[in-house]
């Protein structure tokens, strides 16, 4: 495996990747790369390239072409949940290939989250990025009501999805198949679930209720679910081979 | 929301409940419950009873028909990850719906579980069992090696598939749609993945080779992902409306 990091736009200059001190360290004392060593660089932005540890930087070998960015724009809401499940939640998006991922706080979230948070929640996301070889970086957006939310996101030809624990609504998978053909906003709730009114709030601006099963899932649960079902239908409507 | 608790079958004598003292306990001083309150019992075997308290004991108000159960037998079989993710995934499936999880060592896994450890697990699932609403409590097996576990599974009829990394896998999910009409297990590998070895074991036993998607997915995800995907098509061939 030929170890990954990702660059700021501003670090590629020409062939000369300059790297931070924290890059650097992290290559040359962590992964006790030599001069010569090989490794990959990702700018965030669906960018490639192979490249050799030269005099403390980067430079480049070529680029490489990669495709494990999804052809679709697929987005979450994801109402916080309480704890630290959430980490764990974006972490498992990005490897899963979400391209957006909006915080909400709902009328039933109990976590107020600090300012810090988004640092560490974009860390987390970068992480991810790495680790699961994808091209671009997931945005995280600053936590937003639901309401607010809302009124942002619906463009129209957008498919948007709220999920709920009502019987009658049908299953999200139902409104997948056979294929996805444009871009894709999916909502889910925290603990105790959405209130009537935000299902309410949702559905008159053009979101599907839709439901995940039988069974209740867990607030850190249902949005890898969601993602798991758009990405995979994606996928399977648009083989590489 | 109605308490639940999981008894087992030994406990039901006629219309009433023997309840162990951590039931006791739970239900009157954790919960403060008072005499005649309702409380949801499960004998985790499909069986459902809306019950009250009743000098110290539960006693039958009447059965409940709920069916939150899959229609089709899945069983998962995971190469133990490293750390303590495994806790967090087999209280996901449980969740999701599995019926069986059998805990793999493989010959990249790195941790050799003690035998309490079996313990901790099931205590997980039963929780999950309760929280998820299910009726069933899923099984789950003492860890043994893939070999053992292949010649174990592979029954006519069951349609059994292998997660691998390669390129040129179909997507699990076009083997699963339009529908499943017979029980199915899907093995998730570790860190690492399969060994070439461990792979040809399988598909020599007739397990089909698939892909999850193009991005590299941790061993916590890969369980979760294939359960989503078995789960939902199950749920929306077989819609309960």
């Amino acid at each position: 495996m030929t170890y990954r990091i990702i660059i700021e736009l501003t670090q590629k200059q020409g062939n000369i990747i300059t790297l931070t001190p924290e890059q650097k360290h992290y290559l040359k004392n962590v992964l006790r790369l030599k001069e010569n060593s090989e490794f990959i660089v990702l700018d965030g932005q669906y960018n490639t390239y192979l490249v050799k540890l030269n005099n403390d930087n980067g430079q480049i070998i070529k680029p490489l072409k990669e495709e494990t960015e999804l052809p679709i724009n697929v987005t979450l809401m994801i109402a916080l949940p309480k704890g630290k499940g959430f980490d764990e939640v974006i972490r498992s998006c990005t490897e899963l290939g979400v391209n957006t991922i909006i915080p909400i706080i709902s009328q039933r979230t109990l976590l107020k989250p600090s300012s810090h948070k988004l640092d560490r929640w974009r860390k987390i996301v970068k992480e991810a990025t790495e680790q699961s070889e994808r091209q671009r970086v997931p945005t995280i957006l600053e936590p937003i009501s639901f309401s607010e939310a809302l009124k942002n996101t619906k463009q129209p030809n957008q498919n948007c999805y709220i999920c709920v624990t009502r019987k009658h609504a049908k299953h999200l998978l139902t409104y997948l198949l056979p294929e996805i053909t444009n871009s894709i906003t999916i909502a889910t709730g925290c603990e105790g679930g959405w209130t009537e009114k935000e299902i309410n709030e949702a559905i008159n601006l053009g979101f599907i209720a839709v439901n995940l099963g039988s069974r209740v899932l867990r607030a850190v649960t249902a949005p890898l679910v969601a993602l798991s079902l758009v990405t995979s239908v994606i996928e399977q409507s648009y083989p590489k081979d």
